[in-house]
């Protein structure tokens, strides 16, 4: 079968902070003419991070799309100080950990690499494992307005935040359900 | 700790077929001003859908954000014709395996929502469970350029295509963890 959609018009709509929008003109397989709303967003990563007593790292902070608080694992997308490392997602894991929780990881591990809502943005975002975590010697500035609560929830209680509901963030459920399975097997 | 992002000014940027994009003015909680760049979305759904021989409905699809096809599962935006129900993300679920791989389940289960990018965006998705399934009666028409390739991998080869990179779908890992994990209870 033949998917592919060529290209033959792309329009810029918006150019922000942290996205860019834009509206394709594509022609089908069938020949036919559509088009394709685009949300360009850099490179993300999340960090599934273990304390040595088996406790994850979770963030309460607010989220201006939804106007509420939400529980996530630490995240953040890569941007210029990470772009010319030989892995800069990878550096981006260990800043954003500095950054938001002041902790450095002795073992950091790649767990997979997934599109966050592929139907209309090409965000990628990285999920890595750390473990052996403690204390940053030196801590690197926070961005502006990051107003962060730290919670370390056991693998029990973070079950019991998604099955009531405080949980509803795609790569902290996937963490969550990757850690549960880690302990399984 | 006081989170709340107080709104001063909402501007409208671009009004799309898939979203609308804004940016918001806001009030930290220091009293600074920031602005957030926030794609409107309508709510989703995605379905992990299990055959009697103990298979998933995975989907190839092109994707026009990467360029690329996709191995997914079933899913799907809301739409007018789900609102007037009573339960509009079952009824789009049921719909959406309908129109996509003309099945309909005899159990449907709500498993968990999610956000799934909730750094820039307000689409939330409801991940659903369907078995039973057996070929619908009457076939909804489906939406024009929907190309679908229809597989039905095992769980082990479902987990080979996350490890080989071939499933880099977040919904899609998530629905293949949590049918692990059903496995293993």
């Amino acid at each position: 079968m033949n998917f592919e959609e060529k290209v033959e018009k792309t329009e810029p709509i918006f150019h922000g902070h942290i996205m860019d929008v834009e509206r394709e003109t594509v022609q089908l397989p069938d020949g036919q003419t559509a088009t394709r709303e685009i949300v360009r967003h850099a490179p993300a990563i999340g960090i599934l991070a273990l304390t040595t007593d088996n406790r994850m790292i979770l963030e309460r902070q607010w989220r201006a799309p939804i106007g509420q608080t939400t529980l996530e694992i630490p995240a953040g997308k890569l941007d210029a100080r990470d772009k010319n490392d030989r892995d800069s997602a990878e550096h981006a894991a260990i800043r954003e950990l500095n950054e938001e929780v002041r902790l450095q990881p002795g073992h950091l591990e790649r767990l997979y690499g997934f599109y966050s809502s592929v139907g209309f943005s090409d965000e990628y975002m990285t999920l890595y494992l750390a473990t052996e975590l403690t204390p940053v010697t030196t801590e690197l500035p926070r961005d502006k307005g990051e107003n962060l609560e730290v919670l370390t929830p056991t693998l029990d209680e973070a079950l019991q935040l998604i099955e009531n509901g405080q949980i509803e963030d795609a790569k902290t459920i996937m963490a969550i359900q990757y850690w549960q399975l880690m302990t399984k097997k």
